[in-house]
This record gives C-alpha cells, structure tokens and sequence, in this order.
C-alpha cells in the first residue's frame, strides 16, 4: 500500500486548518518553530493584500512527534485561523438562527471554482464553495511539506524557488546554480537580481493601477537528491508525471514544464540532450554537462538538480471587477470582490517548494523504505556507496 | 477504494504488450476492431522511422467481453509484438546460452532512461531499462484508452488532437471549435491547415538533413465533458492536476499546459478570465464567452472544451548521434542509435487523447458511479437534468 | 482514484486525536451533539477500569461543515484528550529538560504491540509505540464512524451491534434479526438477553478476582443495505473481504466471520447454503429463506441483514502481570501494568460498528457515486426502482 | 504511491486468464518451471471434479523477465484455458448469430455471486457474473503469488499450509512447527497425519454419498518473516488486517483467525498472550514461549510464525440441488448444477499460501524498499544486524 500519504483539511474562513501526515520515519527531529519558519515564507509578497498582515500562521503539532522527535505516527498539525474571530457566525459549523448574516455570496468569479463548484455540490451560497477552493488552503500543504523538508534536509536535499517572470517581465539572467538564495529570501518578489526585482515590482505597481491583477513564472528547484528517484516501468511511478500534478494542484497554476520543457520543442534535438561525460571525482562517476531534463530522464532522477517551472495565472478577483451574472437569479453583476491582492507570484514560490518536498519524499521513502530515520539512512548510504561499485565488476 | 484502475506490462522487443483495465462498466458495446483503429492512428505520422512499417498493431481481447458486450469485470488486452520473431534470444524471458547474441547495450543514449535506470536497477546492460522506458509502451495505454473512449461516446464526449508546433514553426491559426478534424486526420503531421502542414514538414525534412531531431507542441481537446468533473477539495482530486500527470507521463514530454497556460502569465488579469454570461438556451444556462482556462475551474471542468497543450521534446536518438559514455567502462564513446524516427510529435498526439480519455473516464466513474452502462447514463442523466431546476427554486 | 478516504491521529496521552474525513457528500445534516452520542456508546461497559470515567470524550468539528449542513470538503474532527493535562511533560510535543519524568517504559508486555513496534522503529521507550498502539485511537474512528452512519442513515442503514460470548460463556439465544436492540443499549455488558447479561458478568467478575482478563466475540450487524455493494470482479474489491480487514484492525481482534464463518464448514453444503425463493411483495423480487452467508454472496451484499462475528482475546495487561523482558537490558522482569480494565468486549462493539458504517458507506460511494446527498440519493433510487423492471422484459 | 500492485482478469471459461504484477524488485531468477510448480499444487485434491483434469495449468510469462531474471518492470503473465476450445462461441470475445448456443444461465445457485451479480451489472445471463466469480480467477492469483513467494524464498521466508478440519472432522494432532510438509504434499486432503488423512477423506466419501458437499478449516503458516512487518500506526497498515483481507477474498471462504483465533476469546488472559523470554542465542535477543498471536502483535509480525486459520464453507453447488429461483421470470426451479466437487478445502491451501505470499511481499517491500535485489537483500540485512546492537548502547 501507499508509503506515504497526507490530507488536509480546513475551509478559508473556518476555525482553522488541519493536517495528517502519515509516513515520516521515526527518530526526526522536529519543532514547530521550524514548521513556523517555513509557513511565514509563504505570507509575505510584494502585492499581497491585507490578510497577510492579519495572520500570521503557526501550526500547532497534535501527534506524531515526542520530546521533539518524531514517533513514526501520523502526525496532526493545527493551524488556527485568527480571523475566524469575526467569522464566527458566518462559518459556524453548528446551525445559526435566521437572522444571523450568513455571508451569502451569489455573484460568480470568473476563473474561480465557485461556478462548477456550485452546480457539482448544489450550493446556492458560493462561499461554500469558495473557503475550500482559496487559496488558503496552501497554508496547510506547506505545514505539510515543512514535516517532508526536514526529512529530505538529512539526506543534503534542499530546495529553493524564484520568481523568473511576473507579467511581461522576465528576469532570469542568473543560473539556477548561481543563484544567491539570501539574495531572493531578501526580495518580496523573490528576483534572483536586482534588476528582475525592479522589474517584477514595476510590473505590479502598473497592475494596481491599472485595477486589475498580475500573474507570472516560478521556478522551483531541489538540489541533491539522488539518481533514481520515480520509475520508468508505469507511466503514474514517473517523477516527472508526479511532478506536475503537484505543481499543477496549485491554485491557479495553469502551467508546468520540467527544465527548460517548451522551449526545448523549438531546438533542434542535438541541443536539447544532456550530454554526459566521464567524472572520476564524483562517486557516480557520470555527470552532465548541462541541464535541460531538469534532473529527470525516463520518469527518474538523474542526479543533477530537479527543476521545474510553473506558470500561475493573474489573481481572478480584482478592484474592477469584471462581469458576471448571480448564480441563483441568473441576472448580469459585476463579479464579487473579496481580496485586494495584486500578484501572488512570489508568495506561490514556498508552495511549489513544498509540492516538490511531498513528491520527493514520497518518491525517496518507496526506494528507501525505512521505519526510523537510522534505517532509512543506512539504506540510502548502501545505495549511494553502491554505486562505486558500479561497472567496476 | 480506487474505482478505476489499469497497468500496462511489456518490453519494446519481447513477445507483446499486456495490459489490464478494470472498472469499465457492464453493458458496453466493444470490439477489437474499435481498439485496431485507434491504435492505427498512432502509428501514422510524417518523419517516423522503420517499426511503423513492420508493425500494424492490434490488440486481442482476452477478458472483460463477451458477444461484443463489457461485462463488468476487468478487461485483458494482449498485442502481440510481431517484431518479437527477429529477437527471441535477445529478448528470450528463459536463460539462454553463453553463444547467444544478447544484443547487450552499454552506450547511454543522453536524454533517455538509461543512465538513471541503470543506476536505479542495478543494470549492465541498457537494454534492460530501454526496453520498458520505450515508448512502445504507450501503445498498451491507446489500447486501454480505447475502452475509455469508447465509454465516454456514450456520454457525447469526444476527443481530439492536433499539432500546434514543430520545432520552431508554429501553426495555431484556427480556433479549437472551428477545427475540421478530418483534415487534421487526413494530414500525417497532424496540422489542421495546409500551411501548417506544409511547415511542419519542412520543420522535420530539415532535421532529417541535419541529422538531427525535432520536438513541437500538440494539443489536445475534450468537447462535451459536463460541468463538475475532477473536485477542488483535495490537491489530487483536481482534474488540471490529473491531467498534468497523464500528460507528462508520456515519453519525452516535458511541458504542460491547461488551457492558454504560460501565456496566461504575460496578460492582464482582467483578459485572462473568462467572463460568464446567461444562455437561456443553455439546460446549464451561463455560458463563457472565452475559454482561456481550457475548460478547468478550480480543479472542476466547467462544460467548456476541455484544452491542453503538451510539450514534447526531440527524440534523443540520432543518426547522428551525441558524444556520451560507456555504462561499464566509463570510456568516452557515441551513443547508441537504434531508430530513425525525426519527429515524433504527430505520433504523440493520439497517446495525449488516451491519457485525456483515461483521465476524464476516471473523473465520470468516481461522479456518477454505476455498475453498468444504464445505471451510470441514468445517473448522468439525472445530474443533467438537475441543472435546469438549479437557482429556480 | 479513492472515493473515500480517512486517516486518524493521534497519541493516547497526548493532547489528543485528530480526524480527517474526505468524500461525504454536501447537504447532509451533521452535529457535534450526533458524533457525542455515539463516542459515548464507546465509553461504557462493565469491567472497564479508571480512564472510562475520567474522559467524556466529544468531537470538535472543525470543517467541512457550515451551518448543520456537510459542504463535501474534508471533515476535521479534533478530540481532546483532557487525561493529557497530566502528562504535558511527558508527552510534550517539544523538547524537555532532562530533569523532567518521562515516564519512560521498558517493560514488555506480552501480547501488545511493545516489542515488534520497538525493534522496526527503533524505540527504546515503549511508550513511543504503546502510545499510538492504544485501542485510544478507536475513539477517532468512531467519530469518523459516526459521520459515515449519519450517511447511512439517509438510505435506511442502520447498524447495531451486541456481545454473544464473554469467555467460555456464549449468549446468543435471540435470532439477530428479533434483537430488541434498547436492551442491548441498555446492558453494559451488551448482551440481548437477561441471561446473557447475568452469564456475562459473572465471567468478567471471576476473571477480575482471578487477577486475570477476559476476551470474548461480538456481532455487528447492518440492516437496510442494498444489494450489490462490492464486487467479485478482484479480490481486493469483495465486501466481505473489505469487512474482514475492517474488523481484523480492531486492537485485539484475532478472527473475524461473515455469517455463521467457521460452524459452516461442520455441517453439510445443502444445510449452509441460504435458499432462494420468490417474494412477489418485495420489489427485489426475491428473498433467502436463511442468512448463513451473513448477507454477502460472492463479495456482493445481497440484500440480507450483513452480519459479522468478532473474536477479541483477553486485554494483555492484567493486575497479576507476567513474566517478561526489559527491552533495553534484557532482564527478566514483570510486564507492565497500566490500566485496569478487565473485559473490553462490550466497548469494542461500537468500534466494530464503527468500521462496518465506513465500509459501507464506502462501498455505497462507490456504486452510487454522487457529490450531494441529493444526487448520491436520486442515484440510489434510480438503483433500486430498476429491480422492479429486472426479468420483466 | 503503492509500492506493490497487481491485477488479475479472466473469465473461467474465456480464452485465458491475464497478470499483471509490479513492483517485484530486477534481479530475481525467475522461470515459468517455477510457476508451473506451484500451479500444479492448486489442481489437486481428494473430491476434486472434471475439470482439473483437463487442464494441467502453465503461466507463459510475457514480460518483466528476460533470460530468467527479473528486470523490475511490470511481469505479465498469460494462462491458457485448454477448455475455451469447447466454448469459442458461448464465450465468444465478439458478437455471434442468434442462431449460436450461448449456453445462457438463468438458474440461481443459492450461496454463489449469481443473484447479487446480476442485479448489480443487470445481467439476465448468469453466466455473465460466474465466470468471473468463479474459482478459476484463483489460478491467476496463484500464479501472480509464485513471484512473491520466489522473492520472499530470498530472504528465507517459507510458506505452508494443511488442512485442519473437514466437514466436522478436525486433525490438528501435529503442532505446526512439527508438520513435515513433506507428508501434507503427499496427502490428496493436505492432512499432516495419516488419521488426520483417513477421516478427512471418510468425510468427503460421506458427502459424496449424501450427494451434497463439505467444507472445512485450512491453516497457513509463514516461517522465516522478520520482527516489524505491517505497522500499528494506521488501521490499514496492520498486518493482520491486510492478511484477513487477503484469506477473506478466496472464494467461499466465510472465516479467518490470526493465531488462535476464537479459542482465545474462551481461554483466561493469562494463557493467550505469548510470554516472551531472553535468548541469548538469537541475534533478536527474545523468544516468545507459545504462539497464539499467530506471530502478529500490533499490526506488526513478531518474529514468530506467522499463521492464519481459514474457515471454507461447502460448495455451492451440488448433485442433488437446492431449490431455487430462474433470475429472469421468478418461477422456482432446481439450482443449476455445473461442476462435481465435494470439497475445495486441499485445493484452497496452495490459494491461502498465495495470499500469504502476497501480503507478505507487499510489506517487506514496503519496509525495506529496493529497486533490486541487491539492494533490498542490503537493506534487510542492514536491519537484521541492526537488532543485535538494540539495548547494548
């Protein structure tokens, strides 16, 4: 059966979030102030509304962990929602009197969930529809992925993101291997440069004036992870398919390539192969001499870094909104308006951080198996001396 | 439990390819000669090498139908490699003798399985990951799309592809609904113009003069699929993030894209949604006046075509080939050429309607469930017909 | 994929047990009060010991509900454990100072989880698996339970449950189908008859003044379910397979049976089989004239009262303890004592309902499919309205 | 994901029975012989019918193996129907003439998968539900088992199995650690003494003359298996749960017991649970003195045997037939009478064992991961040894 599994729970405006997590090995250490560390990653952004500045979200470990180290339990995380203070009425899970004000909302998003949603679950009021299909929702999967983190950091598997676009700007001169990661932690827009973040942050300044919103590219990469992750032998095993559901799984995500993916179809096919060569320093002997696979051929890892970009589209909800119709009355409205969010660029990068984290301990604990965090090492360490061996025979 | 499942098995050169699907249900009309001339369309196509001429597959039912009708259990398909004659010792599931010529392959091909297959599973010999990370094996995944298809028929859902881009020829001048599919069928590269057509093959003809390959973009299309496929509320029930998986498990794919997808990031937001009006004629009764969202909402499908884009890189092998390794030695050699396909693209397109019908047939069984093929119409009808009373109350 | 799914969490004396639920459609009505009720099922019994008194467990919801009403997004449940104010240091979730009582356990207990869970994670304090391992954590599947039967109840399924031996003492004297089930609930030992009750207790006396313990076998029983939920077309799909697991992960269960299970296989084939015969007053027409098969023939419900026989040893920690080992030094010593109670077979009913409502509602899931009760409902009775049409062409 | 997956399909009287497994690691020698070998063990038995007979069953292994070792992609296997000679045209793949012989099949058998089949997949042709329900689908299982049980013969696991008791016969004189499994395989009834033998077939002789049927209790027993299988962490992952799934999905089969079962619910605690001892001797450190956990504590193998008792009722059909009902117009006739066996408890073992094989491959894989042979052989040898440091720190 699965090796790994997660749920998350919790709607927008609920009591909160919550997160089980089954599979981490034994013998981890793990606080919740580094799952806090990692969530206040993904609250900061250069053009992100007010809510941001309300919550500032912590998750609360329930289970699975003792004394700071983690039992090999499923492990239950609790994220408060501050604001469900002024909600209390609105989103009472128990039912409420007549005249209490629901919050009702009628008026469809266009480019949200709450058109099918509505008609798929028969919902009359599209915040039922709505706190579960926000975005908030992230919040969770990145506690989640702080547990996958931690794990992948005792095995020199780290993973970081940029912003490469925002809008029309593009901004990545700078390598992937170059990259000075203190230099885009610092960046509310997270630029790899100067030059990009000027750029990025012009770009969503003209969209706040212009009273609409901004979308853009992040690039998400994890470097250190081993030759062999994902398979070949079922197209659903494959890392790179694994991948991309996950990225994809992203609210408003809308594309996914792995390394340099559409542009390799524009290159002719000499160009776009990773040519590997001889390299005695390195236990595994091989290397690439470049990266266009981003670090995935034949559904499996190949040692170099695994890298993916992903394209996420302009927030859906804006200060003009555009129009629709009510979903109950069928008349023409504007569009309801919820959020003053600009661009979420920069503040989706720590999610796709963790929607890579889930996938590769998902895809490191099938290899590796291992119930305590000792034998799990010691089996990824009898792999990786292996390959010494290799061809030596 | 899972409602729908399937695996293919099979080696490029051994004796066939096996493939169970379980979950179709009982009462569906099925014929081998339905399945043939869907597997024949994926073996068509300009600049592809000598296999498609040996091989006109077909699949035998073994399983699953009786008198041309499902019967609920699950179905077994066999296709019988015919180029499996040429290579019984070589590929022989017994020991063989020492004398034999086992065709051993040591040259890593860049680009391909190979290397990290060879690492992962402990290989000397390549061909033992080449023969399954071949793509050969998406002939087994036509062959269980074809059941797939041949179920959402019943449902009004039809499936489409075309090419979009070779190399560096682009070719999207009509719209998706205004697409006369016998012309993309009629033309080997699967463009939907002449003019398209003509670059195309220009495109390829000039990567055969090079001695190179060449990748492009396809895409794919779903009409008719209702409103509330997939769900917003768990990552993995979204139907985007579902068919980002199917769609990048397909053999050189690297990019995906739902809907307009990368471009959606360099627009407005306000140009990016679609704007949903009233349609009194419509049972639904709103409808979208554009579709940049290819059809997905929220991880729903919202009874738009459901559109997207795919990436396909260059075939890795080449007449010419790339300066590489030897798996054993670690000597500097060429790597391996063992085909002559130029472009693959147009024979990709068929595969990305087998993971689309695969995916959408998985949404629909898990909505509206039924053991046979009244219960599940019935079913269906009944969500449809709901649409009309919805908001009249 | 997966229609249903749920996982549990949680520590036995940690802050408590958390629960997530995925896949109850939207529209039903669901309380806390509801979910109360049948936790408190769970809590009482004769021969319980100490903490049955000290906790009044109830579950929070905390989504997936607004207003009374499910959404068809998960459901959290969070269950306070309050035992734990007494043990906030030594189950802290974070690090403590050495100084601190961890309350750490060295002392096998034969029969418990202890030793294997201490060798395959690695734990030299017991504690770090017995907390998990603890029948606490059925606690978290009756609350997940409890929303499953509310759904069950939509459709006319109800589930009950009593005590039929309590050591060598048998009690089964009233046919399930004439059980006055208020008796049941009103004995705390769960027997359906005065003379049950009486027997039973008096073997739960002897073995409390024997210092030792008591097991037993109880009968879950569901009423109302329709025919055709599962499926002989795999194994893994069977109901009664599905049921056997369900029971089997009971804390303490080693056998399970559908029907009469092991008397069958003492009397002769013509006495076991259930005969069928016509039943013009019943729109499916037919009807058994027994219920050996304990209402599933061939993985499939058949429309007979589903029926399962539970064998539950004697709790492992006993007032006398026995004779064991010390995990880390290997000397001899006394197991471990830590909890009083002598007979838990009347407390394991409920759970024992508990996994017959979640296997059916997933077999319901299913078959039916439906995102709303509405739709889940009109499927279902599409379903059953076409029995009456079935051979009548 | 799923680290172990398989999939059965055919029809008992259809071309041929079809398997897919994967996930069993590369490396493994692997022959169809082997196959065969344990096929053969399933095909014999005293009050065995016609049919076996005919058809001596072989496996042709059409994928996942090449030259007699496992390449760690999915192996498919291909079992012939001897017998579809006699039935091309009543279980005809496609459509056949009115005028054809369908061998249509409209007589209930009280105790089969008929009558809740056919109201499940509306089937008015009972054929359509018992060719897939019948036992013949065990063969495919056994087969897909002998690659788990090659596999598990690696790391000195060995599996057996006895009959127990027949009809109301018992013979279990011989502790199970005794058995010479020599003499079960030569005994037509797999009984472990020559009494046991004699009453067992006196039983089955009575049956016959009666003109009815028997059935009885096997037991299978797995030698060898490490401390730390399945896991008490989440119900699913108990190994005992997964095993009375596994037993409870043999056709007829209506009960399981891990250890001893129902005979503990009668028995003082003090004599169920096992007492476990220091032995210096064993690189474990324990041994436990008795075993009537079956070697399952926790969810979790113990490091003792692992056994299982399986409770197999009468076969359904008989000589002198039960009355019954025609599916299609209700009037009472005689049930259908197909086949001649009196009793299938010998020939259930080697299906037991088969099951035992699967469950047990899918938690050492899970466990201790491994995409080879080599590999996994390192990492459970890296936890064998890991046992003799436990406690010495």
């Amino acid at each position: 059966m699965t090796t790994f599994r997660y749920l998350t729970a919790g709607e927008s405006h609920g009591p909160g979030l919550t997160v089980i997590v089954e599979g981490i090995p034994a013998g981890l250490e793990l606080t919740e102030e580094y799952i806090e560390k990692q969530m206040a990653r993904r609250q900061k952004g250069y053009g992100s509304g007010g809510r941001m500045k309300i919550e500032k979200d912590r998750a609360d470990i329930r289970s699975g962990v003792r004394h700071g180290i983690t039992l090999g339990s499923p492990i239950a995380l609790w994220i408060e929602n501050l604001d469900f203070a002024n909600w209390t009425e609105a989103m009472s899970i128990a039912p409420v009197g007549e005249e209490v004000d629901k919050k009702v909302h009628t008026k469809v998003v266009p480019g949200h969930a709450d058109f099918p949603g509505a008609l798929k679950y028969v919902q009359h009021d599209l915040r039922n529809v709505l706190e579960r299909a926000s975005a908030r929702e992230t919040a969770a999967r990145v506690a989640a992925a702080s547990l996958a983190r931690r794990l992948l950091e005792e095995f020199g598997i780290s993973i970081h993101s940029r912003t490469v676009a925002t809008g029309a700007e593009e901004g990545r001169t700078i390598a992937i291997e170059d990259v000075d990661w203190d230099v885009v932690e610092a960046s509310d827009v997270r630029a790899s440069d100067p030059d990009a973040d000027a750029r990025f942050k012009a770009a969503i300044d003209r969209a706040k004036e212009d009273r609409t919103t901004v979308g853009g590219v992040f690039e998400v990469v994890a470097f250190g992870a081993p030759v062999g992750l994902g398979s070949h032998v079922q197209w659903d095993r494959k890392l790179d398919a694994r991948l991309a559901r996950a990225m994809m799984s992203i609210n408003a995500v809308k594309g996914v390539e792995i390394g340099t993916g559409f542009a390799n179809t524009r290159r002719p096919g000499r160009e776009v192969q990773d040519v590997i060569v001889p390299d005695p320093s390195d236990p595994r002997r091989f290397r690439q001499t470049s990266n266009h696979a981003g670090g995935i051929e034949g559904g499996m890892s190949n040692g170099q870094p695994i890298i993916t970009n992903v394209a996420i589209k302009p927030i859906a909800t804006m200060t003009k909104p555009l129009p629709s119709v009510d979903i109950n009355t069928g008349e023409v409205v504007e569009a309801a308006y919820n959020r003053s969010d600009i661009c979420q660029v920069a503040r989706a990068c720590p999610i796709g951080e963790a929607m890579m984290a889930l996938v590769l301990v998902e895809a490191m604990l099938e290899k590796f198996g291992g119930d305590s965090l000792g034998e799990m090492s010691r089996n990824y360490t009898g792999y990786i001396e292996s390959h010494q061996e290799f061809g030596r025979g």
